[in-house]
């Protein structure tokens, strides 16, 4: 490990000599497999990426030179060349070092990124900054083939590839996959440009490899007919000077077309070849399962996990998805590259024509769901909450405005852990609820999101059902197709005085904190429709109202009960728990909500110092 | 006019000889230009889409088989040859024809459209219906060049064109503009596929027009560099069979080789190439000026109107934008296409540098704003309100969780009256509170917009000024460049018992209803830091409160005044007027409102009704 600890920012490693780059590039990559595999984090994109980040932070000079990396979770080298080796076993516990970059971490995360697909945007916005101010610095995208089939990639293309005059490289890291094995059109033409069966490179390149008769025949022919000869590639005919595809593991290769490229003016792609797993056998052999790991023994690799006692939500959907298909052949799943995480796999596995990946595409998959329910079909789109983000205005436009058949199935809603602040599922039920003809319930249970899965997809038009991610209470799961009532709470616990309307994963704590103060539960299920006669006889029944859920309070399901409260004229004192108005960092889940009063002792002490024993509200009813 | 009167729906169409289409056509162009004319509408883009409207309807068979029809506003001639001429002197007014497909209001509209770039991934969705459902039949998508710079069409391709057994078209439209005039790379790629410079077209086509020695040099050079002698367009890389360009205004090309493709299996895309305007000299010269038109004389063409008594708010912040720009250089703007809608032609005029039209792309505008913000520079992005959704992830996960310094201007906040509840701007206050960071303002007036604007610019977070369509009240605009305090609102009128917390444009109406009520009102300004502190003077010093918003009611401004009353523990009766949470359509902005109740004397209706001269309130403290 000696040359890696002599490495402590960018600056070190610009004076090393060209030849210890490829020694540190080893130690590096044991480096990250030691760690990695005792915090548990992305392993197989790392990997992947170790000697592209060396010749970047060799080439360029960093941090006058911007890095954007998309996605981030490939930047583990980057963090431990640019100042964080000795913080790195923190990587993703509560106050340590994000898995992700993060501008307030370091100068070197010129720009946080975790959702897909932004950094050629971000990178093009410096590079133009930098043109206005007369700053002469180089700003570089460095972004995977799955992230460049999201739209917004292609829309910073198009922007870019007209800017003649600014210092952009955007730099494809071409691995073959997303987080799932790769889909579409633009896949498949990366493959073509890898494999050489379509000749491509820059022209020169192009001609110089032409035997010296064919080429003297080219010239004629481009004179018949322009451009006809030598084909461009996709990324030339979007303006962008294209070089490649090079070898993103050969240091031999990287460096001199970095240094080469830095003369070069006007947006610049690169297309670096790259496998995920590079260097570790196991991880190579299977990309996708060491692609976010849990703690492991590097020499044994992951471990068939011991079948867990409780299944996770994303189980629960996955079973529930197969059931209903089986039930009805007019179910289509569609995931926007998601497979895995949102529990397709056995789904895709039996039912492989009715199951859409179409990329990373949250805009194009909500669109696509509801032409399919024009069609009679019923789509389940499913997706996390974080990323419908993404598609909100196909959700209001083409699915609700319409008021078409889709279902959705909104997985990691809440604190997500370790992904933190980029990832949590906050605010949907806040831009969910607002929009007219929508239902969405969040479940208690295991058993009632299958159930409110099945509620979903009957109900005739635009339905979300968003469960947290993990696994929940452990409750027992009735394999019957069951719906409940549309629009309907339950009572869980009859008290006195102080009711708490709960939501979702909410539940559970709330009838803990119920217990300590003899307080009634009800498990409201629905944000929308909210139960408005179950909120009418809370308020009649009990002196004060409580509501609680993981999600935003501005705007939330607290929000929808004093909102019914109003429209029924009912003044009533209500106190409304939720996730606070801040971003909330990465760490354990459980120890995340504790922290932000969401366990239930949290709740408990929240209803004790507002109501407490006598009421220490203002009253004032004019 | 007596062919036209023949027909009442696409089967009658198709009964025609095909050299009574053309005198057909002509007859559509006068029908259009006359009734547009009259009643104010979309022109250019639908005078350039007669001869293919005709053609599609002949050829395919409609409504079996599919037309989709990105934006949309391009569908009169659909609409006119589709059972609606008899009533199409009702476009675009209350309870009459809307401006864009609507699958409420016919068969033939099979995908209701508005928002951009959403028809190729609806028509795919309907293609894979059909084969799964076994049914045969086409799916079409026609969408614009403008349209096809968002990253959306661009996800829709890239899945689709690996679907090899599918039935679906695409036709791109290509006549060189959004609304406003092209930008972008792909535009320049297009306008080279149609100067022919681009060799393109079929490998098939290309062949054949080859001298026949160069063809045999070519099959020779293409066994010795595969794939390079016919180079393929962008369209057939992403899996598509190109086909064009042809004239869209000659049906002798557009019939006979929509009859050939019908004949062809898997993705096909036809590329058409059509004028805006054409056949009315007006409108070819001035494209963008008859884009949407208000009542003229065809006979003399929009007249210059006279200079109105009043500002529009846009024209307020394109005002606000130079004078900024000239205080602060570095100001930058951005648009996604929107130049003359967000009022920057102008600013494009004086301050070329640093005007950024980034094409029909909301999700890249916002990130690329971020990455300039990250330089220092200070993005100003205009956006209207309901295209703000197509953004929302960037929003939240590019600027707002980095508090980055982004002023957001949005544009036709509310209703919007002619465009319809596809356009309006109702979900803004709520899906933007929610986030943290985020500063939040609505103006009552033309001025108070102005120093919004100011005070979110020298914000050093992101910060949003909405603002309703059209003109306002008149109010008196002071050309310094002031601040207001953040998060501080003010009592416009000191009345008794009743207090009106109004926001923005209600301010004025809420005014009005206060006199017949004798009620305080407070122009509460920012939805976001709320004035808490007035929030709770008002309360102290009234018996009831009403909130009024121009935006729909759940989780908006309403809502937050709810949840700071619960936070201060204060219980009083709350009222929260706003946007009833269903989809409104189109109509006179000002009739509109007072149907939802939200002019001076449906605000007092709604408030004597609930409050009265005796409290109906329920008063319940427990």
């Amino acid at each position: 490990m000696k040359l890696l600890d002599t490495i402590n920012n960018p600056a070190d490693l610009r004076k090393l000599p060209r030849h210890q780059l490829t020694p540190l590039a080893e130690e590096l990559r044991s480096f990250l497999l030691d760690s990695v595999s005792k915090t548990g984090g992305h392993l197989s994109s790392n990997l992947g990426t170790v000697e592209l980040t060396v010749a970047l932070h060799y080439v360029f000079n960093t941090p006058q030179d911007r890095i954007v990396w998309d996605v981030g979770h490939q930047t583990y080298s980057h963090k431990i060349l640019t100042g964080r080796r000795d913080k790195f076993h923190t990587l993703r516990q509560f106050d340590g070092i994000s898995g992700f970059p993060r501008r307030v971490e370091s100068e070197y995360d010129t720009f946080g990124t975790a959702h897909s697909s932004t950094s050629i945007s971000a990178a093009l916005g410096m590079a133009m900054g930098a043109k206005i101010k007369g700053e002469h610095r180089h700003s570089i995208a460095v972004i995977g083939d799955g992230s460049m089939t999201a739209g917004m990639a292609f829309e910073a293309l198009n922007n870019a590839g007209v800017e003649k005059d600014c210092n952009l490289l955007v730099i494809l890291n071409d691995n073959d996959m997303s987080i799932s094995p790769p889909v579409g059109a633009l896949n498949r033409y990366l493959a073509r440009l890898m494999s050489g069966q379509f000749y491509a490179a820059s022209k020169n390149v192009a001609k110089s490899v032409l035997p010296a008769p064919l080429l003297e025949v080219a010239k004629r022919l481009e004179e018949h007919a322009k451009g006809m000869v030598v084909p461009a590639t996709m990324f030339e005919e979007l303006g962008f000077n294209y070089i490649g595809p090079i070898d993103g593991h050969d240091l031999d290769s990287l460096i001199p077309t970095l240094q080469n490229i830095k003369q070069l003016k006007g947006p610049q792609f690169l297309h670096v070849v790259t496998r995920k797993g590079q260097g570790y056998k196991l991880a190579e052999a299977e990309p996708i399962l060491y692609h976010g790991t849990p703690k492991f023994n590097p020499a044994e690799g992951i471990k068939p996990a011991l079948a867990p006692s409780k299944k996770t939500y994303t189980e629960v959907f996955g079973d529930w998805l197969c059931d209903m298909a089986k039930a009805d052949k007019r179910l289509v799943g569609i995931t926007p590259a998601m497979r895995e995480g949102s529990g397709m796999v056995r789904f895709d596995k039996e039912y492989p024509e009715r199951y859409f990946d179409v990329g990373i595409a949250e805009q194009h998959s909500v669109t696509f769901g509801a032409g399919l329910a024009c069609e009679g079909l019923k789509p389940v789109v499913a997706i996390y909450s974080t990323f419908l983000q993404r598609a909100y205005d196909q959700l209001i436009h083409d699915v609700a405005l319409q008021d078409l058949d889709v279902t959705f199935a909104l997985d990691r809603a809440g604190l997500v852990g370790a992904d933190g602040a980029t990832h949590a599922g906050n605010y949907d039920l806040a831009y969910l609820r607002c929009i007219p003809n929508m239902v969405v319930m969040a479940p208690s249970d295991e058993n009632e999101c299958r159930q409110m899965l099945t509620t979903a997809y009957h109900y005739p038009g635009p339905a979300a059902v968003r469960y947290p991610r993990g696994a929940g209470i452990g409750a027992a799961i009735q394999q019957e197709l069951t719906s409940l009532p549309i629009g309907k709470g339950e009572i869980r616990r009859k008290g006195q005085k102080i009711a708490i309307l709960a939501f979702g994963s909410m539940v559970a704590p709330c009838m803990g904190a119920a217990d300590l103060l003899n307080a009634t539960v009800a498990n409201m299920r629905y944000v929308k429709p909210l139960d408005v006669e179950l909120v009418k006889q809370l308020a009649a029944e009990h002196d004060y109202l409580v509501t609680v859920e993981e999600g935003c309070i501005m705007g939330g399901a607290g929000a929808a009960v004093a909102e019914a409260l109003s429209a029924e004229g009912i003044c009533k004192p209500i106190q409304m728990l939720g996730l606070p108005d801040k971003f909330i960092d990465h760490g354990d889940p459980a120890k995340l909500l504790a922290l932000v009063g969401l366990d239930a002792a949290g709740i408990a002490a929240s209803i004790k110092a507002r109501f407490g024993d006598e009421p220490r509200l203002v009253v004032n009813n004019g």
